[in-house]
């Protein structure tokens, strides 16, 4: 029977050895680090480096979970191992967080940080996005907590996504194409290359943590790769652990920063790093060809963001100037993955898989018409994976796959579209 | 706690007066009913016609109920009550359908339906869509049941909302844009009008039964209205049962044709009827100045589509060939509603209430801003229709407002960017 969990897990309590610190780059003026806690809701400060193993979900927090729609469901894709014809000794499972409102999990995380701002006195969020999936779940969350919201989105996206940005506009949120005339890291990129400026994350960031820190009634969110935040996706498979009759071979999550990976498998890895089950799970990450610093990056102090603003810490990466190509899972273009999963595929326990989009693409179709159900083009890495891995298991008899569905797709038809038409077997 | 059903409800059963039975035109040649049975999976006849109080939910569509997240969240509307400022007597709660996988209550009754159709032997589901909400549900479940599925979508939805088209595409429906050339019907409005013909839902629904008809592997799936529809429905008045503490003082609803609020009242009106509680509630529809047919149309024997293949039902009705504006709220346009909804209007159970099109979305907004939630437009109509008995019984003391929020708006941002454009206060 699903179950809500009442606590976070933390797995630096659990971990082998000590993860990285973060550190302040040498040639700096100021310390970044300072930057960061004067910038977020002081109670992640205090996550990101607390080693207790469990965190009490507060009753607001817990109420805000049940109204979105939690516990979400874990469902066996019968209809999936039949189209794969892998044979009933295959079984796979997916936990579904596509029901959330926001259609990812990414809200897991928006809204216990909307709720830390608020106890800190703050009466505005601000953050950046990309593809507008983490600022339409900021803007969420914050609409939850009565707080206004600011948006930086790249100028790119704030022209081809729309339709998010306009989301996030009925939500109440200001959204400001990056860069913007508000912040000076702005004025000075315009200065630069005017209005045609296409923008990037970094550059958004730096806009974000800029505008934050000119009010001190603002709050700055990150979405994803800070341990803070992985923490708080742990209600994910908190879930799956009260939801699951055995323990898996295999659990399997995309990865873009890592946070959702790191929700779902955690508690899983917790329980095995603590001799209390799982010795013969193994947790694959399924990242993007384009972006893969888990099997093709290395493992090195780097910028948490393209180098101007954040603290560095040890993580997998392809190095902060990496541009990936376009990509039409946008969620996975980041350069690293979080300093804890870095460690844990460092150290042999996380195991890393590359995949190409068509194979991506092909596979999330085939879910679609087997299971009924679009996945993001992001969350289909975990699809292909989970496919891969029952194919090499068919036959083998007695095998069981959970794999983490991160988001749904009805936003992203315009990937499926162009996977279509540019020759996929649609 | 909430509690996922394991029967269906049949208000039939508990009706003080027996439901008008459908008829057939005077001056048809052949029975239409008859074909209806003839092209409609054989147990949602069954349910057309049942007058057992209770319907066993088969295995089968408990998983797949399960699986799609059900049971859905009821939550406390507290953000929205305070943005309406009407003090802490007023209690707004709402079930929020939006969590299921294609973002409304449409695919409680679809995976049923399309369940029955394979119990049948059936290969292919049929049907039409407007909008394309309902044949998205279809596409979906039939995806879920190793179906193919086929829908004729009205021609000019096929190319203004080519967004929905292209996600039944993904799940594998072929979707003709109708009038179509593979059907008689079809042929013959092409042959008169041309390629520009914009089509119509009656014209839609006449293809699809046509193309059903030939061959017996097929299937007709009908959206709403029919009594087999809405019993299917109650699903998510049964979960509201459950989860509710106390008998609230409202409950409301939206209404195209009737299936969600039949399926979200039903449960509690028959217990009213049966004098098991309930006794204070007062059952509230909301619908559309621009589609009045509970407060301003007839009841009459009028045609259940615009005359040419379905039976005849008595109803309150607007006539069968209202037309009414082009509108944000597609699915509230239907010109009647469902058989048993207008009984317990013409006997006073349900009161009805028209909304306008400006005071639904300005509501919708409200409550994004003030709950996190982005409303289907349609499902609007229900908030709306909430904040003026919030209004109105403020002060009163200790009253429970319950709504039904059938769907979220995540794909609708086109009709919330024309309202914020055409000066609505965004």
């Amino acid at each position: 029977m699903a179950r809500l969990p009442t606590r976070w897990y933390n797995i630096a309590a659990d971990l082998p050895e000590p993860l990285p610190p973060m550190i302040d780059p040498l040639d700096d003026e100021g310390s970044r680090i300072a930057r960061l806690v004067e910038i977020l809701p002081s109670r992640l400060i205090e996550l990101e480096y607390t080693l207790d193993k469990y965190i009490d979900i507060p009753g607001e927090v817990l109420d805000a979970y049940m109204k979105i729609g939690r516990p979400t469901p874990l469902a066996r894709a019968k209809g999936f191992e039949k189209a794969l014809g892998v044979g009933g000794g295959v079984k796979i499972f997916y936990k579904f967080e596509g029901v959330l409102p926001t259609g990812s999990h990414k809200i897991n995380t928006a809204i216990p940080q909307a709720y830390y701002a608020r106890l800190d006195g703050a009466s505005e969020v601000v953050t950046e996005t990309g593809a507008g999936q983490w600022g339409l779940a900021a803007s969420t969350a914050a609409s939850m907590f009565a707080l206004k919201t600011t948006v930086f989105m790249t100028a790119s996206s704030y022209r081809s996504k729309a339709g998010r940005r306009r989301l996030m506009e009925v939500l109440g949120a200001t959204v400001y194409s990056s860069p913007s005339s508000v912040t000076e890291n702005g004025r000075k990129a315009l200065a630069e290359m005017g209005e045609s400026h296409p923008g990037s994350l970094g550059l958004a960031i730096a806009e974000a943590v800029e505008y934050t820190l000119s009010s001190p009634d603002r709050r700055y969110l990150p979405g994803s790769v800070m341990e803070a935040v992985l923490i708080l996706q742990t209600v994910i498979g908190l879930e799956v652990l009260s939801q699951l009759r055995d323990e898996p071979d295999y659990m399997i999550a995309c990865v873009g920063g890592g946070s959702n990976f790191a929700g779902f498998t955690y508690p899983a890895i917790g329980a095995w790093l603590r001799g209390e089950g799982f010795e013969k799970t193994r947790f694959i990450a399924a990242e993007s060809t384009a972006s893969p610093k888990l099997t093709g990056g290395r493992y090195m102090y780097d910028g948490l963001d393209a180098g101007t603003v954040l603290p560095l810490a040890k993580m997998y990466s392809l190095g902060k100037d990496h541009v990936p190509p376009p990509l039409h899972s946008a969620g996975l273009r980041y350069h690293a993955a979080a300093p804890s999963l870095s460690l844990l595929r460092k150290l042999g326990i996380v195991e890393a898989v590359a995949l190409g989009e068509s194979e991506v693409l092909r596979h999330a179709m085939l879910f679609a018409r087997s299971e009924g159900i679009i996945p993001a083009p992001e969350s289909a890495h975990a699809i292909a994976a989970a496919a891969m891995v029952a194919r090499r298991e068919a036959g083998n008899g007695g095998v069981t796959i959970v794999f983490n569905l991160s988001g749904h797709g009805l936003l992203d038809v315009d990937a499926y579209t162009r996977f279509v038409e540019g020759g996929g077997d649609g």
